[in-house]
């Protein structure tokens, strides 16, 4: 009640709960101030000498306000949302801004549903966005489309904060009409124009696009913060932004820029946070520590209006996080709505068992033969070149398939039967092939490998669930389940860390020089909007030409 | 369309206009661009070389994003809002939160109805607050109630950004339920405490209060922001805190600080202008100019979360000044999404003649005699004694009449016959008197006079309309109509400013030492939150036991 809360803050009733002797992290005002923190009914009352019913002695550890996740994909993770907020919440986040947008491209609707009502019965704090590119380009073939009239109808349905990320900048600038009507259909929009600037960038503004996470170069992010975005500095597994971007902060404009991970796989979220790790990492580079604060909690909220959250202060929504050291490593406590969500590493909440049947059982193939995979090698026909350590691709000719290996992307969701066949150079796979139902972003069948046989034993490893899986000598050595949509499991970011390391370990007996990369390159090389070269379920694209060859 | 936003912002089709060679003010980024400006259906496509149907060459004048007044009360300018407009707009006004408290207490729900009726067919944007305390205390014999109940139904009828000043404080910590009614039925709550700090800040916070423009001193409004409020410095006709305020403000904290004014005359609107002012006095003072302009435009659209508004940045509503100084002295041109609203000091709309026979002939008394409002004196009763200069009060006891005024204050709204009468030090009226049916909150006729038959010859001149009258040997000298709601006029802010003027100048005939301050004594007298002794319709008041004497 809020009299409740008024009665508390005033002194004349006991708080729920107070943090006592804590140096204060204050982002509105720039400073620390030590103190105690009075908590009531999940609001801070203030800061002053409560007594409380429960009175927490932090002795001298900072308290913080709940870290927020300005953009994240949830599925790069490989867990349910529940899940992803057991693992993250030990490391200070509280509020994350989520784009399912990888569910939305296997399971539509049904997807949407599941990560939605998945998040409600965990103390994470979950907006979604609606995902604006379902399927991402006419020449995706995944298990759903999300048009113009079904964004107006998702959006009235769900509460949805807005749009996803508009990754279909050709789109916007083209004015193509269903485009135009998504955009229309929304008042906040996430942005994604990597490199855009001058004419493009004020016509992508115009769009109604609030804010990037895309920019490479701190030059870069000054212009959109110019063009009155928003700027999302990104830390994930495969982007890292950090380093360049913080030096376009100044006081002045650090209200535009927060923290994001947009992808950030389980192990390294385990390792060593998301947020977390981009307040170490702007702290450790010699970066004012409170910017990191206000970077890392008040700013996203502010961005996307979430009402009075990411504060220390009075009448702001209790979201705290005690950290013993500045560089929130060494994490205490993590309260959202002052309720203790997770202590020493912990979470405190059990993730749901949540019903998967809506979304499991997505791998829609027949059983495949070494004949459907296989395809002679052809002089003429172009192959795919890998960058080493890089997602860009070019495509080449070669006088023989010596040292190439054979890729596949099987179309998973309608029985289309398509299968694209190329060779890739760049991979020494021997004796042996990777299978795996995560390929953005239709997240068709990805598969690689030395022979058609060891990779149609890979991929009949997947089964309806999908999954990974890692096949030598036509047999299986390792396989992981990934039954929801066949990009996320339901088990805990621990155990799927673990059967993803098993995995990395038996792929890199089939390639000791790829390792880890090859399991990227399988996710990354069907996205039809990577420069230069990539396989769909047609076959090879031409990116730059933005068509089959 | 938003097609032919997005052609032109890629320089593809013509833009409607472009404002060439101007030093143009990023709020956004701190920094001042020199360049073109492009505007296509009333949005900001970008800066740019681009082409316009038509084409503006600015001559290296600042343009600035349009000016917001993030509080006001349009009635104290003494006119209709669209000739408040008419008013502002040529000062680089495009934007105004206006808290409609005055009219609300005379004719609420329609007095509501005809303000936001008469700011539809203007340029200038009008943004509303419902106003929170109607009436300002349980004392007080207004035109109207406004409970908590009324409170959800006008906030579902109409669109208020929320509610506004909060000036019941006591009400919000005291958990009045009526008032908790009203805290809960709003996201967004304007504040209204003047030196309230510790504590008692903190509940009124947790009430949801989300700004305050009442901040006497820095060190004030740095706690305030510490507690989550938005300062707005205000520069109005009475209180002028920008001097002081501006102390608190950091290139960290800026982000929370916005102008307003509260209450202005319309002459020295006229004059000076309104927020343009603020910038103005800020920059002489020695301030960052663009802080100036942050706080003059952007922030305040943050606050109030009005969309893209309040920068000159691509995608974002073409509000925009262009000035000749950076000081804001010499406005040449205001454009509200992209149509010229004035030019070289003139508005160019015309203000409709709005239907006023909702709230006019507010005035529902009989005629009154000098009978009526005669009192004798009595030493053993209180006399309120004036300071000069300022509108606290105290009670005395005087040995007798001599030097002394006669005060009424005549409940005018629902014919209750309450008069309620006292003598005042520190005014030496002879022979005349002053009449208002002006007296905040309640606006109930305010008379003072050195007798009752001058008190009651003004009274009558006000008529059924309402107005000031200045009366001197029992003959009127100078009157003005108010006639809607008896506290504006329909007439220009000129013509007002004039008549204005016409009546402090015969007031002064009255009392050469009083004079306009006669004119605000007599508005504020009957304000019964003002320490320490007031005049209501019931009596003497003593504000700091809060009752009736």
């Amino acid at each position: 009640m809020l009299k409740d809360i008024i009665n508390s803050a005033l002194g004349n009733e006991k708080a729920d709960l107070v943090l006592k002797n804590g140096k204060i992290i204050d982002v509105l005002n720039h400073k620390i101030t030590e103190g105690n923190v009075g908590i009531k009914e999940g609001i801070i009352i203030g800061i002053g000498d409560y007594e409380g019913a429960e009175e927490v002695d932090v002795k001298g550890a900072y308290i913080a306000p709940g870290f927020v996740d300005s953009h994240v994909h949830i599925e790069s993770a490989m867990v349910t949302p529940s899940q992803y907020a057991a693992a993250v919440m030990p490391k200070g986040v509280t509020t994350i801004i989520a784009d399912p947008h990888e569910i939305a491209n296997v399971k539509g609707e049904e997807g949407l549903a599941f990560m939605i009502e998945d998040s409600r019965s965990v103390p994470l704090e979950v907006h979604y966005m609606l995902p604006s590119c379902v399927p991402a380009t006419p020449f995706d073939h995944g298990g759903c489309v999300i048009d113009g009239e079904k964004t107006r109808e998702l959006l009235k349905k769900y509460s949805f904060l807005g749009l996803g990320e508009m990754m279909n900048y050709p789109g916007v600038i083209g004015c193509v009409p269903d485009v135009m009507k998504k955009l229309e259909s929304a008042e906040y929009i996430d942005g994604h124009a990597p490199m855009i600037g001058g004419k493009g960038l004020n016509a992508y503004a115009c769009g109604g696009i609030r804010n990037d996470h895309e920019c490479g170069s701190a030059q870069e992010a000054l212009e959109k913060v110019s063009n009155g975005f928003d700027i999302f500095v990104r830390e994930g597994t495969g982007a890292k932004n950090l380093e360049e971007l913080m030096k376009a902060v100044t006081p002045y404009n650090l209200r535009h820029f927060a923290f994001c991970t947009d992808d950030k796989h389980p192990a390294e979220i385990l390792r060593e946070g998301t947020i977390s790790h981009c307040v170490d990492k702007a702290i450790s580079l010699g970066y004012d520590p409170i910017d990191a604060y206000t970077m890392a909690c008040y700013n996203s909220c502010v961005s996307y209006n979430l009402g009075r959250k990411g504060a220390v202060a009075s009448g702001f929504e209790a979201d705290i996080v005690v950290t013993r050291d500045i560089n929130a490593t060494q994490i205490e406590r993590v309260y959202k709505k002052g309720v203790l969500a997770a202590e020493k590493g912990k979470a405190l909440f059990e993730p749901p068992c949540s019903d998967i049947s809506s979304v499991e059982n997505t791998v829609n193939i027949d059983k495949v033969t070494a004949e459907d995979l296989y395809m002679p090698f052809d002089k003429n026909k172009t192959v795919i070149s890998l960058d080493k350590g890089s997602l860009i691709t070019h495509g080449v000719y070669c006088e023989s398939g010596e040292g190439l290996s054979l890729c596949a992307n099987i179309e998973r969701h309608n029985k289309t039967g398509n299968i694209g066949k190329c060779y890739v150079k760049g991979l020494d796979i021997t004796n042996g092939a990777i299978a795996q139902t995560i390929g953005h972003d239709s997240h068709n069948i990805s598969v690689i490998g030395s022979d058609s046989k060891n990779m149609a034993a890979a991929v009949n490893a997947l089964g309806r669930q999908g999954g990974i899986a890692v096949v030598k000598n036509c047999e299986v050595t390792a396989k992981m389940e990934l039954p929801v949509g066949g990009i996320m499991s339901y088990k805990s970011a621990e155990r799927v860390a673990e059967e993803h390391e098993r995995i990395v370990e038996k792929a890199k007996t089939l390639s000791p020089s790829g390792s880890n990369e090859t399991l990227m390159i399988l996710g990354f090389i069907s996205l039809l909007v990577i420069p230069h070269f990539k396989l769909g379920d047609k076959g090879v694209f031409n990116v730059d030409e933005f068509r089959y060859i």
